[in-house]
């Protein structure tokens, strides 16, 4: 199997504002910036991943529920790894689910992960994290990092930047945090279970993750601290004050970086990495570009309805360099148009480079094949053929994770009604892209 | 227009726990508890909806974003008047909104409703609500309640019991909240925004909705309370505690009662919503129900393969008392199984019977229409002419909230393949209501 495609990242391509790129800078050790700048602290992460998800209402842990098929906490890895300056990534996980946790580093060819076993609390998984990285432990193939991120197996959309924020705040600081203002009014109850006082809201703030230390900071904190501090504490920044005298920095966080939690969290997970993989789609047509024909109209309709996604036309010849780079660019979404054909080749050569690009190992991929016809003239008996095939193409590929639909459009020689049939056609191509559901590969659609 | 039906409520044939159902009987006058017991009170509620969702990152409020064509606040208000004890639901829109509120209440028949001017701030909207239940309000219909519920628009999920406790534990100590465990540790940040303390997460609670008070205490608190509390506040029960020194019994609720306040939270209800509504799927025979037909296999595999899910058979000859009933019992899921005749005789009965319910006044009704085929042995083009028949059809019941889909289920001789295709076929039947999306109504498809 080829090695999957990497992730978009910011190394060493990347485009961003002038104050990131300044900060990136003193991180990175390849960068270009000519000032005098302090060396790059080398960077790990630590991701306790031992929780049993009772929150959740289901049996498996809530870091391995599936979300498009994927783990959750695959999802989660991704986001880390795909930021080259984060040196090791270290899980805490269960005796029980280590196995599992092998299997998804295999599957889905995660790259710079070390797992460790995790204690029965978070902060004892931390801890089992924070010594596999020490010095100290002479059969770590680990190297002691200058600064540490702590961050949580069921956070999966952390970005960048922040990222980035937490870890030059922790540098200067010793330790830093995201935070996010409170969705509720917090409050503390009495004895009897009233009201004993509630909490001003605008003083006080969510603790989220992702968090950052200087290694030697949070190591010495979990050195020193009480047992029960490590059975009942929710709080690194906390163990950094009462151990290192250190007040954290807070730094604001996104909304994206919300816990999953509960079932609905899920729910939302898989609509939000649903809708960012839908955000491109790949128009493949089987006719040179220039010619006015129907399958432009359909590209010139599919951008006018869908107008906040971004369509991109590639060709299948001579050389499809275009379409390496928009695979090469992680498009998970293709219309391969068949204006001059009604076989399946130009969809078939399409399969075949997806299938070898491995783009799939990470998410589902929707392909639909496009053909135009008349009905009221053409017997659909030789268009059954086709149907025929593209099922059992689309039980072929489904295996590969690519999610391969039919669609016949009818073509009247009636402009306004050409019209309503070609956006009929978006309209289905949109819903196929948007569901991405598996129960639907291989039918034969028709607008 | 008929009006729609009932929603299923606790009122009056309602069967529940012991304990609830006693508690219920001191809130219910036609009550048949022969115990002494006070006095039934009047119940009210107050929904500020005056919001204007900035944290959406939407231009739309988020109490009116659309779950499934239908605006979040028609949820709320549905699940409040549901309960029949509640008297009277006072909503408080800005002048804006007012209109559009109207519409909302008209178009989907919602009951006891008053509309009141928003104010700017979340407590000013509830003041407005609770002076316009006051009795010294000349010009008010409404009559002062003895407890007030104060619930927010944007948490459609509140079910009967907690209502009912927060109503009664309101009734014994004058006000009461539900609550909910932190899912993030709180930290209180300095000036400079660095860590200053973080909050022992289990000695707090997140507050959240439904409230209940007794009127006058409430109310008195409000036109004690201050411009700053009722610019800054956010808390009810704080003014019931520092006016009326009165400490809420908080009442733990359940995961649902969760606020939507971010986009994902739209996504997180439209799925709970979704799955809720796929509970039950009805369906509907032509032919006699004890023969040993493809129609029963695969009312057999969908129990099977759904089996979270309740399967009941309805009839759509000759008196259908069965099928009226399933639809009071608001089933939102219709197969239609077609193996005497290959049109849409059976299909057209059940449409019309549901458009005369009115069932699909709150949520998209999914209707399939299932036929059986060998497609080795019978020309496809007679097939075809009922393609275009439901694809017509399933134009006209779309405008009424019915998504109309037909399947052919291929039926070859050999037992084994049989079951295969049967199989696909509820994969196929599962993803429609599943997904209920309007973008693949009309589609025939191939199982």
């Amino acid at each position: 199997m080829e090695p999957r495609p990497a992730a978009p990242g910011p190394c060493p391509g990347d485009s961003r504002g002038a104050e990131q790129a300044a900060a990136a800078s003193s991180l990175n050790p390849a960068g270009a910036d000519s000032r005098p700048r302090r060396r790059a602290p080398a960077v790990a992460a630590v991701l306790p991943a031992g929780g049993s998800g009772e929150r959740m209402g289901v049996p498996t842990p809530k870091q391995f529920c599936p979300i498009l098929e994927r783990p959750l906490i695959s999802y989660t890895l991704q986001a880390l790894e795909r930021v080259c300056w984060i040196k090791d990534i270290v899980v805490a996980v269960t005796g029980e689910n280590m196995e599992a946790m092998k299997r998804i580093i295999q599957k889905y060819q995660h790259q710079r992960i070390s797992l460790v076993e995790a204690g029965v609390t978070r902060h004892r998984s931390i801890f089992n994290g924070l010594k596999a990285l020490a010095e100290d432990q002479p059969d770590s193939k680990l190297c002691k990092p200058e600064v540490v991120i702590i961050h949580d197996a069921v956070r999966p959309f952390v970005e960048e930047d922040v990222l980035l924020k937490v870890v030059t705040a922790a540098k200067e600081h010793g330790a830093a945090g995201a935070i996010r203002p409170l969705v509720s009014t917090v409050i503390s109850p009495s004895a009897d279970g009233c009201l004993d006082h509630s909490l001003e809201r605008a003083r006080h703030r969510a603790s989220e993750m992702p968090q950052a230390f200087l290694f030697d900071v949070i190591y010495e904190a979990y050195q020193q601290c009480s047992d029960y501090d490590l059975e009942f504490g929710t709080e690194c920044l906390q163990l950094a004050l009462k151990y290192g005298h250190i007040n954290a920095k807070l730094v604001e966080g996104s909304p994206d970086l919300w816990k999953v939690t509960y079932k609905r969290d899920l729910y939302a997970a898989e609509s939000i990495i649903k809708e960012r993989i839908s955000q491109h789609i790949c128009i493949v047509m089987d006719t040179k570009e220039d010619e006015n024909h129907v399958g432009h109209y359909l590209e010139e309709i599919l951008k006018n309805e869908l107008n906040h996604v971004k369509v991109t036309s590639g060709a299948l010849c001579p050389a499809s360099r275009d379409l390496e780079q928009i695979i090469l660019e992680q498009c998970y979404n293709y219309v391969c148009v068949n204006v001059m054909s009604s076989d399946f080749e130009e969809t078939r050569k399409l399969l075949n480079m997806l299938e070898e690009s491995n783009l799939s190992i990470l998410y589902p991929i929707v392909v639909i094949s496009v053909y135009f016809l008349d009905y009221k003239s053409v017997p659909f008996d030789e268009k059954m053929e086709s149907l025929i095939q593209i099922r059992e193409y689309a039980k072929e590929v489904k295996k590969r994770n690519i999610l391969l639909s039919g669609l016949l459009i009818c073509f009247p020689q009636d402009e306004q009604r050409l019209q309503a049939s070609l956006r009929q056609g978006v309209t289905i191509i949109a819903t196929l892209i948007k569901e991405r559901n598996s129960g639907l590969v291989g039918q034969l659609l028709v607008a």
